[in-house]
Formats: C-alpha cells, sequence, structure tokens
C-alpha cells in the first residue's frame, strides 16, 4: 500500500488543484470526490476512478472493497493530507480522483416514447444545481440539460448539495441553439417557464415527450428559448414578490408532469 | 439630521450585535433589515421601524420620503459605519431597525373557511427557511407555521434569502404539541410528509381547510406529528436517493394544494 505523509507532495499539490480549480478539471479531465455515499454513486454511474485516497483513523482499509469493481489504485495518506483534500466538516476519510464524462448531447440514450427532461439554462448557484439534479433524481427523468452552464459540474460544492445526484443522471451541457436543435429533432415538446407567460402550467398535457425548461431567478430565460417553446407557461404567483426559488419552481413543474403521467 | 461617523459609538455597537447574536435581538425585540425591497416589504407587512440608517453616496436622504409613513428617526452614517452594519455584497447603502412581532399562533388570523397552511418542522438552514417563505408568498398560503424553530424568524440569513417575504407571510412558531391543538381546535386536516407514508400526496383532498407539515431532511417529522396526522403522505421517489431539497417538497405539496383549489 502507497502512503503519503506530506501536504508538499506533488500529486497531492495536483489533487489541491482539482478541488479548487474548474481550469483544472477541465484541463486533465478528472475531479475529486469525497464520502462513501458519493462515490459509491458515482461507481454505479458509470464514472471511472483512477485512484482512491483513505486515512486510516477514519476509514478502514478493509472498506476500501467496497469499492473495488475497478482497477483503482489506493493510497493511504496522513491526517495533515487529508485535512487539505477534505471538503466537508464532517468527514468520513475517503475520496476519490474520478474521470469525468463528456455530457454531450449525443451521449444521451432516450430509448422511451414520451420521455421527460429537465433543462436549467445558465443556473448559477451550486445549491440551486444541487437541488435541482435532487429533483430530477426523486423524479427519474430521463436526463438533466444544462445550457450555456456557468460552472463545471463537477465543482465539489455541486456534487456535495446534489448528494451524488450529479452522478445518477443523465446529464448534458451544450449551448441553448444546440439544445434547441436537437430537442426539435426528437420531436420534444418543449415548455418554457416564463414570468411573462399567459398559460398557467397546470393546464398543460406532459404526458407525451415534454422538455420542460427553467431560467435563471435574476433574468429568466433568454428569448431564443421563448421564441423556440412549444409553449410558455407560468405557476401562478399571487403574493408580494414575482420569483420564486428556481429549484422550488422546477420542482413543480416536473411533478405536475409526473403526476400526469401517474409516476409511471 | 443625525449623524453617526464612528464604529465605536454606542449605538452602531448595539445594532452590531443585532446583526450577529439572536440573544440580542430576542433581549430587545429589536432586528435589522437591510435593503429597500425588505424595508418597504416590512412597512407593508406592518412591521414598526425605529430607525433608518443610511450612507448617502448609496442612497439620497429625499429617497428617505418613501419610508416616511411612520415616525422614524432617520440617521446618516459614514462608510465605514455602514460597512461594520451591513450585510451583503451588492449594498443599497440604507438600513433600519425594525420591532420584531409576537408571532404567537393566536395572532394568526385564518378568516377564509378552507385556509392552507404550510408547517415546517425545525428547519434548520437559512437558505431552505427563506426558499419555503418564497414558495409561502407565491402561493399565498394564509399562514406558515414553524415549529420547534432552531433560529429566530429575524436571522439577517433568513431575511436575505427569504428576500423579505418573512415579511409578507403571516408567521407563528410555537412547539410541535401547541401546534396540533391548535390545527385540531381549527378543524384544519393535517397531512405529514413522511418518506414512510404508503399514500401518495397526489392522490389526497386538499380543498377543505389543510394544513401540510414537512420536517427536516435529516430526521423528517418527529413521532408527534406523525402519529397526529389525518393523513401521512408521500411524494413517490423514484431514484438512487431518498431525499428530496425540503423546501422543494414543500414546494410540490402546497402547489398540489393550489392545482386542486384552482389557484384561487
Amino acid at each position: 500500500m502507497k502512503e503519503i505523509t506530506s501536504t508538499q507532495n506533488a500529486f497531492i499539490k495536483q489533487l489541491t488543484l482539482l478541488k479548487d480549480k474548474s481550469r483544472e478539471r477541465k484541463k486533465t479531465g478528472l475531479f475529486l470526490i469525497e464520502g462513501v455515499r458519493e462515490i459509491s454513486l458515482a461507481l454505479k454511474g458509470d464514472y471511472a476512478l483512477d485512484t482512491i485516497l483513505f486515512y486510516p483513523e477514519l476509514f478502514s482499509e478493509e472498506r476500501l472493497n467496497d469499492f473495488t469493481n475497478q482497477q483503482i489504485t489506493s493510497i493511504e495518506i496522513s491526517k495533515d493530507v487529508y485535512q487539505k483534500l477534505a471538503y466537508r466538516e464532517t468527514t468520513e476519510g475517503v475520496l476519490a480522483v474520478a474521470r469525468s464524462k463528456r455530457n454531450h448531447l449525443s451521449d444521451l440514450k432516450l430509448d422511451k416514447e414520451n420521455p421527460l427532461i429537465l433543462v436549467a439554462e445558465a443556473p448559477e448557484k451550486p445549491g440551486n444545481i444541487g437541488a435541482i439534479l435532487r429533483t430530477a433524481d426523486a423524479a427519474k427523468v430521463d436526463a438533466v440539460i444544462i445550457a450555456n452552464p456557468k460552472t463545471d459540474l463537477y465543482n465539489p460544492n455541486i456534487i456535495r448539495s446534489s448528494v451524488g445526484c450529479v452522478f445518477t443522471n443523465q446529464i448534458a451541457t451544450a449551448n441553448t441553439s444546440e439544445i434547441i436543435v436537437f430537442l426539435k429533432t426528437q420531436n420534444i415538446s418543449v415548455f418554457c417557464a416564463a414570468l411573462q407567460a399567459s398559460v398557467a402550467y397546470h393546464t398543460q398535457d406532459y404526458t407525451s415527450a415534454t422538455a420542460i425548461v427553467v431560467g435563471t431567478e435574476a433574468t429568466g430565460l433568454s428569448n431564443e428559448w421563448l421564441e423556440n417553446s412549444n409553449q410558455n407557461i407560468i405557476i401562478p404567483m399571487q403574493g408580494e414578490i414575482d420569483s420564486m426559488n428556481v429549484s422550488v419552481a422546477a420542482g413543480i413543474l416536473i411533478f405536475e408532469a409526473k403526476r400526469q403521467r401517474d409516476f409511471k
């Protein structure tokens, strides 16, 4: 078993960059995963792991067997090294170096006749992206598509706030134009959530192939989406404020579609 | 016009405590509000303001007139003082000292025949509480009740993440037993969201007097709620993970009730 005890080790320094820098993750195609559940979900989601690092006081060597359905290098690390790499307050003592997926539109497998897809344009806050991915997992949507992403998916804040649902969903990222062409080609009806829309969301039928598209809280969806949708829809709001949390709005719309589909 | 330029001023020191310490807010019955929209919503929600503090480079004296439907003391403050008190990154140059409400159950006005009430037990994260209050505002529920609160409502993080919806909702806080007695006395049906429930939420009728109750993500609702509900309900989840963000779950349930009521 290889051991690393120095925070000045070159490999550890590279992992620190992977944790902190989106650019480094993009350049190398690698990212860090922390925590037992997250690593397990990544394996289940067919992510390739290169290396597992564990701090034996918190995570015993025998437990590595849970993760050995692949050829993975294991490295024992010291407390100092673990604390340098760990992100969360509640620590489990285990980290993995994983290979990112391409997340291309063309990789999406949409086998069903009437897929349900959630599209989010330019979401910014990792907490909101995490909540959206959790909702998408719970609803078992067929795919999540991020339009014009502002951050890479393997940002540690997104992995954490999605409690690993970044690995359980089929996800693609692309620019808005590409996604519109993709959806039209596949004959998927596009419903855009818009504060200016006059049609209430619950009056529409989402039982055939459907994409529900949500924008940012600050600026909503771009005109390109609004002009290319089959129907713009609104969640009627009757209070003092005209904005809802974007992940809550996505949840309301997706679960209305699920209800209409009788959760099948 | 009174002016304060020193961060060592005794009044400013007290305001810093109001910003940072829940205990100080409880002791004095006062709290700080930051931002034009938030202060306007507090006035609209019948909160009494004692003092307005403004930094003239960002907020001109004339604009104080927007807030003068009450007898409010205005104080001009220096940049140093403003930066000491301000909480947000996007600054508008204006703060108010407001008096808290009691938020007693007995203060709730439930005039309608079939009120819709959202109850959250022991919510912890200010971001989730804020999102729940935004949803409650959008749905114009008749009241929000926080059971066994873990934090005071006038925590600056809650005011901020609710974008002022802490002022637009009728809110009460109480312990779980008191709330159950209150709801039963008022003949309000209690629907508790529970991962162990066997009845799917969308099969129930929420058109008569209804309270929807959600618990924490970590531990769910206490047994006291589950044993005293008219019906425990579940949002069917079909993914890898058995937990949804609590504010998303609350949004799905409340808007199913709104849909059944045809948004009236």
